[in-house]
C-alpha cells in the first residue's frame, strides 16, 4: 500500500531496502472520509500527510465566515501546515478530505528519529519543498497577473481532469472568483 | 564576511570547521548595486542568493506592463527562482536589488558537489524551505482574508522598520493595493 510513496521517493533519492523498511516502520496509513478533517483551526497539526488516493484541501474561514480554499493535495502530494507542525502552534487552517482519501501519516513526533536513521530523506524533502516553493511563486503570479478566466484555463491545463473532481465553490475560492463566474466560464467551454 | 551566513546555518545544523570551510570554498560574494538585477525574465536563474546586507525583491511585469512585487528578501534570507534554477528554464521573474546589496552566491553548478561533501546542508535547506512554505501559506491567507489596511499593519508588525526601506510603489504592489491607498494608510498612522 505504500508503493506510491516509495515510487515518489525513488524519483529523487535511492533508498536501500533496509532504509525503506526503516521509514515504513514509522509511518501509518489513515483513511479520511469525505468532509472529515486531519487538522482544524486552533488545533496543533501533528503530521505531514502524503495522499495515496483521493484529495485533501487546506482552507480558512474568512471575515465573512466563508470558506477560502488555499491549497489542494491530490495523489503523490504532501500536505501539512508547516507553521503549526514546526512550531507546535495552533493551526490557522482546516485540512479536510474533498473525497474519500487514503493518506500516509508521517508524524512530527517520529520525524527527527526518521531523519537521523535515513538521512537521505532530508534530501527528498528538500527537493520536494523546492518544488513547492516554485509552485507557490507561480500561484501568487497567477493571482496577481492573470484574469479570472485565464487562471481557470491555466489551472485546467496544469491539472487535467481535476476541475471535474472538486465542488465548484471550492475551485472558485481557490482561483479567487465567485462560483457564478466559474459557471459562466465552464458553460463557455462546454464543461457543464 | 560570511559570518552572517554561518550564524544562520548554525541555528539549524552544526557544521565542523572543515565542513564550513568546504562550503565557503564553493561560495562567492557579489555586490549588487541598487536597481541592478541578479535575474531577469527570460534568463535562466543560476544561483540561490543569501542576503548579507541590503534587500532584493522578486517582481513580474503584469499584463499592463506594471511591476508586481511578489517577494522581498532582506538580511538572512535566501532568494532565488526555484522553478528556473531547478529546471534550467527561463525565469518568469526579475530579481533586483532594492538597495545596494551584498549577497552570497550559491551557484547551481556546484550545488550537488556541496551537498555531497556537506550533507548536513540538505537538512539546513529542508528546514528553511519548510519556513518558506509556512510563510507562503500565510501570504496567501493574508491576501485572501485581510483588508488592505489590515495587510499593511500585519506586514509592518511582522517586519518593523522595513516599510520605511522600500519605495511605496513596491510595497503597495506586494500588498496588492494602489500606492494612493498606501499613502492614505500611512498618513493615518503618521508615517509620512
Amino acid at each position: 500500500m505504500y508503493a506510491p510513496l516509495l515510487a515518489h521517493i525513488a524519483r529523487y533519492v535511492t533508498l536501500t531496502e533496509a532504509e525503506a523498511n526503516t521509514l515504513l516502520s514509522y509511518l501509518k496509513p489513515q483513511t479520511v472520509a469525505r468532509k472529515e478533517y486531519v487538522v482544524t483551526e486552533g488545533q496543533v497539526c501533528l503530521a505531514n500527510y502524503f495522499v495515496l488516493r483521493g484529495c485533501l484541501r487546506t482552507y480558512l474561514l474568512n471575515e465573512k465566515g466563508g470558506e477560502q480554499t488555499i491549497q489542494f493535495g491530490i495523489e503523490n502530494w504532501w500536505l501539512t501546515d508547516y507553521a503549526s507542525l514546526d512550531n507546535h502552534a495552533p493551526s490557522q487552517f482546516f485540512i479536510q478530505a474533498v473525497e474519500n482519501t487514503e493518506v500516509v501519516v508521517f508524524e512530527k513526533r517520529v520525524q527527527e528519529e526518521v531523519f537521523s536513521q535515513v538521512p537521505k530523506l532530508e534530501r527528498y524533502f528538500r527537493i520536494i519543498l523546492q518544488k513547492s516553493a516554485a509552485a507557490a511563486l507561480f500561484r501568487i503570479k497567477f493571482l496577481f497577473s492573470l484574469s479570472g478566466e485565464a487562471r481557470y484555463h491555466h489551472f485546467n491545463n496544469a491539472f487535467p481532469g481535476f476541475v471535474q473532481r472538486v465542488p465548484q465553490y471550492m475551485l472558485a475560492s481557490y482561483l479567487n472568483f465567485t462560483p457564478e463566474f466559474l459557471s459562466k466560464i465552464r458553460a463557455k467551454v462546454g464543461h457543464t
